[in-house]
């Protein structure tokens, strides 16, 4: 039944924007949710707000900033980037608990729910993602 | 063959916008179409041509609604939402057959395929997304 | 462990425009990129740089055309469209070596990076996808 299997595992590797949002306000201590994009800064100084930012490319020599006791949650930047899978993948080959947060930061802008600017403070972006 | 495993499952759990219309145009009795979106129903009036609506928070004791001899097409927003694949995994575990609509109703706007406004009837969208 | 089977899966089967980029620069000689886009030739005369041009309706007849010895990238139009992972699976089930681009030309589009235009030569689009 590859139908079933395909949701079941789709489910199990990601969670949407929404979804986290209300599980985090409920929880606010169960997760650790990590921007994995690497790139220049100055590109990704948006992030989503609370993120912990570990690019992908620093991410071995600073696994012991990952809490072993919480869910993790990576993202990137849009539904057709790869970093996440990447990163979902060596932590959860590591033994962490995973899962991409679907759309990365597109899809939370496009919402407009809540980012934080690293040299402006928490902010909230313009409702056109162009 | 993980690669080949990735796109068969693909392939049998979703249907892309133009793939429906085409068949949906030959065969217009074969699909049930849902749209499953939760959320303040302002915000959800504009849905695909024909859609039934039934949210993912009603779907349990809306069941009856669902003919088990149709192939069910369920869809949610856009790419990242993943209401649709709940609903697809809940029919699927019941014993009906079931795709999800790639891409949401966005994806269905992006190209101005026929919609309809609950309050206004049927009407075609602007062509940008934004 | 299905969260990791859904990574290593899309891993296996998947290339980003990044990673695509970055490995074709330095191995400019690894790939066969194939725009496997249906439709009218007048909207989809924008193709990625360098693609070769083969629609997934002519595919049987020009299968000829691609090399078994590269790495056969296939895309379409965005992250919703299914007409590249119908192409990748038959062409992993006759023994090619296939990834699919994520996102299609829209990503690539939205991205800024190269493309051509069959009737006016290689040019950059605009930075809005609107």
């Amino acid at each position: 039944m590859p139908a079933l299997d395909y949701f079941n595992a789709r489910l199990e590797a990601t969670i949407s924007p929404m979804d986290y949002l209300k599980s985090t306000q409920m929880n606010p201590d169960k997760y650790f949710l990590i921007d994995v994009r690497n790139g220049p800064i100055h590109v990704r100084s948006l992030t989503i707000k609370d993120a912990n930012v570990i690019p992908q490319q620093e991410l071995q020599e600073r696994l012991n900033e990952i809490p072993k006791d919480k869910e993790i949650i990576v993202y990137c930047w849009d539904v057709w980037c790869n970093t996440a899978a990447k990163v979902a993948k060596y932590l959860l080959e590591d033994g962490y608990n995973v899962k991409e947060l679907t759309g990365g930061i597109a899809a939370w802008k496009e919402m407009n729910l809540p980012v934080s600017d690293t040299s402006q403070g928490v902010n909230i972006p313009d409702s056109c993602g162009c």
